[in-house]
């Protein structure tokens, strides 16, 4: 399959990077849920800075009926907001085949409820930060691996098609016959890193790896993992990386080459503009999987119900300002 | 022992209440930490709003060697400002009795390091709130128990005489001979309460007991209680009342008799104050008991590792403002 035309769904931090990268080798059409997203990226084309540098033109619409078919959709909105982009693309593009980029496990199953798509499971490093509607900073330009949705026919020719695609424009990208190690290993990472920092409000930082003294915040981290990964033995999945190496070398220079490393995960961010997290597609999943297989995964739960309740606290901050506490 | 002069060491909103009605039944020292609080107290007495109304006389002072010899001292600092106050004490007083309300575990160990005082162990389920340094409302007119510090000597006769004196003044108050039931109940309770409400930012409310969908906070209030229950049945310690009981009474209308309640536990007044939380005597000391009689308390040890972590962030609250991620 010759991939000609190219659809971000949602076009947020990560949406924008695919975008721009794949204007240079591909037609590149937009799906926005603000129209005036839309218009910003039609009247001004889309700008990269950082890692790279790049100003492309590309189609965006918030009606999926405006936008011509496409050989491969990127959908790349949160997990929270799949399944109502989901509904909107039942009965169309049914010739393209879907990548789906979401933290956590399920995305695949959600889009299976809504089309008959050739499905690509894919996860990704990147990282960057949207200066605006119309420009979006590329941060780490780490890879996006990718394979067949597990137990289904999409052929492996096509992500090996859309991986090259993602190399031809200057992304990092690894196409796998079984994602699943790879994105097991991420979400195990995820559900550790992202719950502990969604809850302390500490970015990623080196804290999350110390062990020292019995109160320090690394325990926690490696505890969530390892239960985790005995999820996963329990499962079957063979993991592609330790998640505790990752998290540790994430914090100690490994990955950055900076002193001052303290990444902003992306459930902080949700935290810190008291939006609803991905909790539910993450720590959520890694417990449902652990019902399925047998293996009761508690320090998860925790962390799923504690950010849960968090969310549900912004319903009533109006009840107690710090000021009011501290007066 | 006459009790004729007790000295209030800390005046928060509980040692306020305690000098506000003890005034009418002894004469009231109260050592402060800060001046201004003492000139305060010294100038205009002490003002009692709410379930009882009273001005009083105190005499104030920062400096413990400005007190006359007192018979009773309650020492009702935070946990976090024990040691500093005890280093205070040392050589003073030798002939008081010394009643620690502070909650969690550790108070009087930290008191015996610093003087051969008698202590008596108490805890105490007032609440109120201040409304400045002259005056405190009183909310919850609920107990103060108290027993001989276990182990020691203190004679049941003094923690009696101190109890009615408790009682002559209009407070609630019971004698033990034996406290740990009651001071654990409240630990495990505290544990569990106190750490949710830091953590989910939310008030004590109806959440903390449900349990009907999987992501409800009333698994996790529960699974912390019986974490704590299971050490305190290891530790020989028999409950007063169960944990999981108090926590449900309080938020289904059996103890307040109001459908709107919604306590801020202390530990969440801290949190939204960027305070020092009193969680390494709660949480932490509870997971410390745990280690001592071999019952490992996992989930009590997330929940004081996520408080301590979310402590720490507040030295960093520069880095990144909720303004910056929303915009």
């Amino acid at each position: 399959m010759a991939i000609e035309r190219v659809c971000i769904i949602g076009a947020g931090t990560i949406g924008s990077l695919y975008a721009g990268h794949l204007a240079d080798v591909a037609e590149v059409l937009v799906l926005t849920r603000r129209p005036e997203h839309a218009d910003a990226l039609n009247q001004h084309g889309l700008r990269v800075t950082g890692k790279s540098e790049r100003h492309v033109r590309v189609t965006a619409s918030t009606d999926p009926g405006e936008l011509p078919e496409f050989d491969l959709g990127i959908v790349a909105t949160k997990a929270t907001d799949l399944e109502a982009i989901a509904q909107r693309l039942e009965g169309r593009f049914a010739g393209a085949a879907m990548m789906t980029i979401q933290n956590g496990l399920g995305a695949e199953e959600v889009m299976r409820r809504h089309g008959e798509w050739r499905l690509i499971s894919a996860v990704t490093f990147m990282s960057g930060n949207r200066r605006g509607d119309a420009e979006v900073e590329y941060e780490l330009d780490t890879a996006t691996w990718m394979g067949p949705y597990a137990g289904t026919e999409t052929p492996f020719a096509i992500v090996r098609d859309a991986c090259e695609l993602l190399l031809a424009c200057g992304l990092q990208a690894e196409a796998m016959s079984d994602l699943r190690p790879a994105q097991w290993s991420k979400l195990i990472f995820n559900a550790a890193v992202n719950g502990v920092a969604a809850l302390t409000e500490l970015p990623h930082v080196a804290e999350f790896a110390a062990e020292a003294r019995p109160a320090d915040l690394g325990h926690l981290v490696h505890d969530l993992i390892a239960e985790g990964v005995r999820v996963a033995d329990a499962a079957g999945v063979e993991l592609h990386d330790d998640p505790w190496e990752m998290n540790r070398r994430a914090v100690t220079r490994g990955e950055t080459n900076r002193s001052d490393y303290a990444h902003l995960p992306s459930m902080l961010e949700d935290v810190l503009a008291r939006r609803p997290t991905e909790v539910d597609a993450i720590s959520g999943a890694l417990v449902r999987e652990g019902e399925r297989v047998g293996v009761p995964a508690p320090l998860n739960a925790a962390v799923w119900r504690l950010v849960r309740g968090k969310e549900r606290s912004w319903a009533g901050a109006a009840r107690t300002s710090p000021e009011e506490v501290r007066a």
